[in-house]
């Protein structure tokens, strides 16, 4: 396992002291406070400071009325009754580690935060979980273990991002080139409507097409169709051991040529992609000897069991005839997972050059090599800096666009830079957000990729399912126009 | 591969002559001739019949006033088009072979018949093809190893039943205890709405989050909400050679202890239960010397590439285990396949008993004992024969209720099982339908297992992309109220 330390050094959680409000000032927030324990809404405002922004850190973050951390889903369904009754904008919240924004408080509206809901249930002859949100994606993972089992997805983050989070973005991570993202790992959700409902999508049942899927519509909808309360995910055996190959090469166009042909012949189970701006800023912060003149660096890995082990070869075979200067596997699992660690503190190794603008664009493979130069030629025009990460096996991307927030023009190009990667990727057939989601930030550029009609019907089934509108506001869809209560402003 | 021809003996698809209708007299009807080429529109009575129903014969199914073969996505929208501003009732169809009655024609409405949508491409690098709907299962299967990959999913129809019909009911198979189901495969679609527009849901992306996840919604939606148009299926390299392992057993509790403790421990790439009904009715057809006398047959695969070959090893111990009178692998991928055909050619073996009703309920695999238990004792109480075959691995089963449709009683009595199945299933925690749909018949059951709150969700999400209700009315979804025009009377 990566060295967790590291990660929270540098990208520190929000605090969770708690106050006791007792009588508000405030007859609609008072009445909130009468319907749950004391210690289950903040009101502090300082202490409601470390809520009003995820790692996106959206400088509109309005300044909530209350922050509530339920442990049950009746707090939860209470809250949400409480908040349709007065028309109180609702924000869910799992760790605060999402980057679109989709955690973001609203001004006069609540944030839930699921950080009390940390129970879990391991069925090891179904090799099933049934879990509260705010358990840790490494806690899933770990309590897995203890049952010897294994649950797959992998953001970079899953030492410090929540399985609740993971559901409502259907977050990606590093194993999913092979192994697929969150959503297929979830078989039943319970969540609560925008009504203050609690309603069960999906079941312990391993297939189950009765009516529509509205299970597979709420993962990834970021918290604007409801409030997951329970997941029941799938478990899989043990993860068959794995093999590591790294392969350094000069420049990023040999690097993507061996991405894609790796890509279109075998399964890895993970190929990760690294610039030289990226491997510089981990070398700064680990010193593991990363080679500092490379223009790229490529990690995969193989699980696969046949006795050739022939996807091993194959991998520094593509490798070595896309020219690269160095290509080897892992002489053992702590070195190959020395490499993989490299990968997943890129985020935050980046992030000690200046404020983040992370990037999450995807295309097919065949554009990987594409959308590297166009980001190069971005960061050019613009003079900021862009280190680009990827999970290249699925063209999974992160551009990191770096800029000193106290340059208020570096800022503004920094800004117009994140735009134009979102439109490159659009261009080329690709999506603004691989894992990520959404959120707020990247709201604006949402039609362009989807279109006029496909937005449309997105609405209309946002406003059948959250009338109000105060599920998330501003996530996804554009907020309700604020006096039209009861109808859903986005259009 | 297994013999098409048994299948096509046993299973004949609807034959698809055409007419050329000029001028009908219905003037609503001369529209739609005026906006299509003459062969796309099928008027003449006598050749509709073949399309009234599906493979569930529904008494109910109404006389459509015309089949539609578009060729093209352009010829579907100018359908719907049509069929909206004349509020008329589209039944989508692929090949007929539904089991639910999802493809049952309503008097007055239309029926398209994807049958004339038969392109494909593939592209090898990306590992992902682009089909129309009225490609068969089997062709995409074709078409892909010929380019050198796979399209895994393989329903036992998967010879006779079209791609697009399986992404309409996000259909499954034996393949998917390990492979995952249709939509586990399906990375886009093109969709015709009830407002005759098309629409692309997803892409050519590996990960894409970008806003609602409308693909999955439409995934498994019966036609209610669109019709498919095209679909971006993604491809995986040759399936790995399989082993097949076959378990015999005296009765039907000790195989599914079997399948239990082998679906708990490792990850069979087939895990398929029989019992004696099902196996002598295959007997009867293949002669192929199955021990008739047995209680239950169990197949399994494994297509694990580990040097132990621990998989098969694990599977035969644990048929032994459970008291098997005898186990053993297969000699080759031939004999294999001949136990993977006997269970494929189950249903319409049974079929030569009598008329069925096809049952697809589903349990937590711990619940398959109790399910097959209460399925028996359902069957002894009402006095009908219920075979019994089951994709166990996934705890997906087929009870499939024979009764001689000249006999009304015993027809009322196989009706009433048929129910207590569902009811059954339900009770157990399970579902009503893994992979066929729940069609028509399966309907009136649906609330039971979803609940009020979410069926009520459903139907909302219905009517904001259905508005009128015009899309295959009575599927998933009570039709319309005659008469409420514009209103959809889902409720």
């Amino acid at each position: 396992m990566s060295n967790a330390a590291d990660l929270h050094a540098v990208l520190p959680g929000p605090s969770v002291p708690t106050s006791s409000p007792t009588g508000s000032g405030d007859p609609v927030l008072d009445e909130l406070l009468s319907l749950l324990p004391d210690e289950a809404v903040i009101t502090d405002p300082q202490v409601m400071g470390a809520y009003r922004q995820d790692r996106a850190f959206d400088p509109d973050a309005g300044v909530p009325r209350a922050v509530v951390l339920p442990r049950s889903t009746e707090h939860v369904k209470l809250t949400v009754q409480w908040a349709a009754r007065h028309n109180v904008p609702v924000v869910p919240r799992g760790a605060g580690t999402g980057l679109s924004g989709g955690a973001t408080a609203v001004d006069g509206g609540i944030v839930i935060s699921t950080e009390r809901m940390r129970s879990i249930r391991i069925d090891s002859v179904t090799r099933t979980a049934v879990v509260q949100p705010g358990l840790l994606n490494a806690e899933v993972k770990a309590a897995a273990a203890d049952a010897g089992l294994w649950y797959p997805p992998d953001p970079a983050s899953y030492e410090i991002c929540t399985i609740g989070g993971n559901a409502a973005t259907n977050a990606g991570g590093l194993c999913c080139v092979k192994y697929g993202v969150t959503s297929d790992y979830i078989l039943g959700m319970e969540v609560v409507t925008a009504d203050g409902r609690a309603v069960r999508l999906g079941g312990p049942r391993l297939k189950d097409v009765a009516g529509l899927s509205m299970l597979k519509l709420f993962i990834g909808s970021e918290g604007t169709l409801g409030i997951i309360t329970e997941i029941t995910l799938r478990l899989l055996p043990p993860a068959p051991p794995a093999r590591t190959v790294v392969g350094w090469f000069a420049g990023s166009q040999e690097a993507s040529a061996a991405i894609l042909d790796i890509a279109s012949s075998i399964r890895p189970s993970m190929l990760e992609y690294m610039d030289s701006t990226s491997l510089n800023a981990v070398e700064d912060v680990l010193g593991m000897g990363l080679h500092r003149h490379a223009g790229a660096l490529v990690v995969a890995r193989s699980d696969d069991q046949s006795p050739s082990g022939s996807e091993v070869a194959a991998m520094l075979e593509a490798f070595q005839r896309h020219g690269a200067f160095e290509a080897f596997e892992a002489a053992d699992q702590e070195e190959g997972e020395r490499f993989a660690h490299a990968r997943r503190i890129a985020i935050p190794a980046v992030e000690r050059m200046g404020s983040l603008l992370l990037e999450d664009v995807g295309v097919a493979i065949p554009r990987l090599a594409d959308l590297i130069r166009g980001v190069e030629k971005i960061a050019t025009n613009r003079g900021v800096t862009i280190a680009f990460i990827a999970h290249a096996g699925d063209g999974n991307t992160h551009p990191l666009i770096a800029f000193d927030p106290d340059d208020a023009d570096m800022k503004e190009r920094a800004y117009r830079a994140y735009g134009e990667v979102m439109d490159l990727a659009i261009e080329l057939g690709g999506t603004i957000t691989g894992e990520h989601g959404v959120g707020r930030l990247k709201r604006p550029w949402l039609v362009d990729q989807i279109g006029e009609d496909l937005f449309e019907m997105s609405n209309s089934v946002k406003r059948a399912l959250d009338p109000a509108g105060i599920l998330n506001p501003g996530t996804i869809f554009a907020a309700p126009v604020p006096g039209a209560h009861g109808q859903n402003g986005q259009v």
